[in-house]
């Protein structure tokens, strides 16, 4: 990639390309490609499947501005899903594909094409900046009796990071103490709380619910919940709940009714390899028996219809999202392959009970599969946004660093770093692009402040949290600087009495930015046009309608990067703390080429 | 790329690398890595999807030879397509992907993942080169009254190129013709005789029937289909057929019945929007009226069981194989997409009758999705070897060349070639690749000698159909260097009585390469090792246990191509017309640097 990647024809799909994101099936739907003064792109066409078969569309003249000529193409919508990409005479070759990847010389897979979902898409309020909350390690509104599965913390006792204590430490955070705290979040710029499960189990991370019928009396039960939803709702606020429909604890009321008799319906709910002894479970982990999607049964309370678990904890009182567990391997066990049957099944459902509703999955690769727009609506953003991010900024190491699962992840130059960004994030929907859940830490990973280390390289990953297209979620303690390593250790208390430990600076700056961002359309749900990319510096627009903020992320001192003022303008408002920028003499704008820093200016009149 | 692509680490599915093709659901399969000495790779690692999740395996070393190190991993075969690729602490920032489409320095999405399938995979007799007969122009038995449909042509009238009158000139070739020229077939080194539609049909292209139940009497009927795989079964030849699953004529009996009768079975069978007059129908030609595959009665005749169409025309005194018309389109009509249920349902038809049977399809694009293993087996590869192959070998024109769909399609060098391939070639598993079927020309383009002008550059093409991965197709006439513009044009009779108009060079070049290829398992079932990919030369090696063959194709005259004999040996046989090279004193060879040509060698001792 060059820095005259804003000279480059661009689509994506964001509203000024794509202005109706939910065509109907049968009608036709308008895209549009921006082709910059600078750019040699001579003609262009749509290539789009119909029934599987590729059709040749070409594009017309719709409009010029300042920056140069729009073209138009009036796609065809013959399949609910529909994928195209865009064929350009332009370049050295007279020929480049332009795809959800980038500009290509050559033909390509279709894997990367632009895809259209006539589905709906979610409810505007899903793009908001989520807060993920643990529950047991966040506030405590009161002491109750530990259960006898628990060793009992008190809240500043350190954290047992390793071992066979590490899930049965319970600190005894609970909802009353999430809705005493709603100030606190609400600062923040947050739109939606996300909990993570909720419901009874025998650990202090309740993967391994006991039942999906009750709020853990540990958290306050029930009306807890009810009174957390009321505030939170009387705030603007929206409340996330997270479901394992891919197993259950062995204590699970439906796993304990399947061994008690074998003649039970719930028999069929889970693989039995050699009844009642022997069964399947996540990773092989006894208590963690997993779901027989094949049954109706257990598809009926879990997921499909108004008396499932999905629906029973959505409404005004309670859940607005769900997140499901480990949604990779849902429905996937063998030769069987359900997936997508159970991530559509949930999403109509939901969308029964309350179609404002959010659809949420957690993956940690490519999930491409899983977001046509029928199904999940979104996934966590590991792949394509925080593996990259994370290798752009973690200092340079002699050993690769080493996290979770992956054996290498070290450090990357800037135009790496974007193709993989570019790579996995082509082959999602833009819907589900810019509703994946971005992060830069969770309850699964190391504390971002301790694995960058530098807190200036830890202020350009909160920057980029805020600025790319996504759902940011903040992991609560993140925003006032926690340090730990290890993803167990990292499971902290919140140190609401202990202010000493709040990095102010560190607070400050988060609320600068998710406030920013929620007064935002263009960083909320505006496209992703690259400007630059190098080594040390990425650049980028997030382009809306009425709203334009360019982005510019250093991880090091760099060389200058200039930009026309005819793409940014002359007079660049600084946003969230960034200094106010103006076009030199020659009409260029040169951006601070200091790092590491993060920047981000509304653009004005472009 | 570079022209040091010989140090880099490979794999593919080849049995070098993955010796057992076809592994047992919840087994293990064995997968290795060859590590040239001049590579910088420390360790390896596979990730491979289980129930939907990565898992990551580390590779161990294995043996070491000549040219460097195998390393080896064993893979938990979890689901019935295991997707994986490999992670290498190798390159500049100790960090690369490979997959399909080879390596990366950034991760990459999941489509281009190696993959292994738990089918079967098609019998060894299904890699032999294919010859492509349109029955109306290969040969002519005897003459027969021509139908009322029909516009009858002499044997030597011009061919009528466009118009109404196109799909009515009837030149009268028929099946004993082609049993009458078995000789001329074996002689090229086919395997395999395709044979474009020959059930009863208002045209000359026969991709309209009206009917499935027998073989057009106008080319000789049941009898003289059974007298063809008689002659060419006794002569070790293979017959495939040519089916349309996706629609049939309006003329059909049961279209004609669902006319006849609102309540007779086969109303289901088709789209009627407004029953009987209006209908969907493929591209809206009312003569072709597609296939509801929702109905089960439909599918039973068609292809679900012992008495449908696919199974009724696969034996000892019929056919070997069917080629499925637009199969990418089948199944997917709006809403609607069975297309994998058809062709694992074909699949299973086919494996229920004759085991060995094979299952190619047409598309002219992406197929990966329907290459898993369990349904179609090949594909007609315009897109990973014809399209790519022509762009590199067509002449630089002003003016992009357009053809067919495709508005443009221009002149491309080497790297941009061979990207295309890999992209392309990268989505399908690896047994897919083998049984794609490669073209250069077919009843459905240009004749290649007339499209590339150059006959130095048709023995090029010539040259690639034979040595690259797939099951080359001869279009019958391009072995004697028929030439003609325009796809119809393009379907010119057979010269049997005209000596004159054979290019006799280009019949002797062809039967050399395909006999060589007949006689030689790496030109067959070899992996696919890229050597050096340059603007105007193209370079790899096919490699299998016991044989190794080197090809080296230019469009031009080029700069030398200097492999090490590590890699190549010191003596090299020429194959097919090739000279011998030898290796110099210091070790190198070098390879020709005349243009255009192709060369290829049998390796010894590496």
């Amino acid at each position: 990639m060059t820095d005259a990647l804003w000279a480059q024809p661009h689509h994506d799909g964001s509203p000024l390309y794509v202005p109706e994101p939910s065509p109907r099936l049968g009608g036709r739907a308008d895209v549009f490609l921006r082709v910059p003064h600078a750019s040699d792109v001579k003609s262009a066409w749509v290539r789009v499947l119909v029934d599987g078969e590729p059709e040749l569309v070409r594009a017309t003249v719709d409009r010029r501005d300042g920056q140069g000529t729009w073209l138009r193409v009036s796609l065809p919508v013959g399949n609910p899903v529909v994928s195209y990409r865009w064929l350009l005479d332009g370049g050295p070759h007279h020929y480049q594909w332009l795809n959800g990847s980038g500009l290509h010389g050559h033909d390509v897979a279709d894997a990367a094409d632009f895809r259209l979902s006539t589905s709906d898409p979610p409810a505007p309020w899903a793009t908001g900046t989520m807060y993920q909350i643990f529950p047991d390690r966040f506030a405590k509104s009161q002491d109750r009796p530990a259960p006898a599965w628990a060793q009992p913390a008190a809240w500043d006792d350190p954290v047992i990071g390793e071992g066979p204590d590490t899930p049965r430490q319970l600190y005894g955070g609970d909802l009353d103490g999430i809705t005493a705290h709603l100030d606190h979040i609400a600062s923040l710029g947050v739109g939606t709380i996300y909990l993570t499960p909720f419901f009874p189990a025998e650990s202090n991370h309740r993967y391994n619910a006991s039942t999906f019928s009750r709020v853990d009396p540990l958290l306050g039960g029930d009306e807890a919940m009810a009174r957390l939803a009321d505030a939170a709702h009387a705030r603007g606020l929206r409340l996330m709940g997270d479901l394992t429909t891919n197993h259950c604890g062995d204590t699970h009321e439906w796993f304990q009714a399947a061994l008690a008799d074998p003649r039970s319906p719930e028999r069929e709910f889970f693989f039995f390899t050699d009844y009642p002894g022997r069964y399947d479970a996540w990773w092989g982990m006894r208590e963690m028996p997993i779901f027989d999607h094949r049954s109706p049964e257990l598809r009926r309370r879990l997921y499909d219809g108004p008396d499932s678990v999905v629906a029973r904890w959505l409404g005004p009182h309670a859940l607005d999202a769900w997140r499901i567990d480990v949604a990779n391997m849902t429905g996937i066990h063998g030769e069987i392959d359900l997936s997508r049957r159970v991530a559509t099944t949930i999403r109509r459902t939901m969308a029964g009970v309350t179609p404002e509703s959010f659809l949420q999955a957690e993956s940690n690769h490519d999930a491409g599969r899983d977001l046509l727009g029928d199904g999940y609506q979104g996934t966590m953003n590991y792949a394509a946004f925080t593996r990259p991010l994370w290798q752009w900024l973690l200092p340079p190491q002699a050993r690769p660093y080493e996290h979770g699962k992956y054996p290498l992840l070290p450090n990357l130059p800037g135009p790496l770093v974007v193709g993989a960004m570019r790579s996995l994030s082509g082959v999602t929907p833009w819907q589900a692009t810019l509703h994946a859940m971005n992060l830069i830490g969770s309850h699964d990973t190391h504390r971002v402040a301790s694995l960058l280390g530098d807190e200036r390289l830890v202020d350009v990953a909160f920057g980029m949290l805020a600025a790319y297209p996504g759902v940011p979620m903040i992991y609560s303690g993140d925003e006032i600087g926690l340090r730990a390593m290890g993803p167990e250790y990292a499971r902290l208390p919140m140190p609401w009495e202990h202010p000493e430990r709040w990095d102010e600076r560190r607070l400050a700056l988060t609320r600068a930015l998710f406030t920013t961002r929620a007064g935002s359309v263009a960083l909320q749900r505006g496209g992703l046009r690259w400007l630059s990319v190098a080594d040390d510096a990425l650049t980028f627009l997030r382009e809306a309608p009425g709203e334009t903020v360019l982005v510019h992320a250093a991880r090091a001192d760099h060389s200058s990067v200039r930009l026309p003022a005819q793409v940014v303008g002359s007079e660049l408002a600084g946003l969230a703390g960034t200094a106010d920028l103006r076009a030199e003499t020659d009409g260029w704008v040169t951006l601070p080429s200091k790092g590491p820093a993060f920047g981000m200016w509304r653009l004005q009149g472009v």
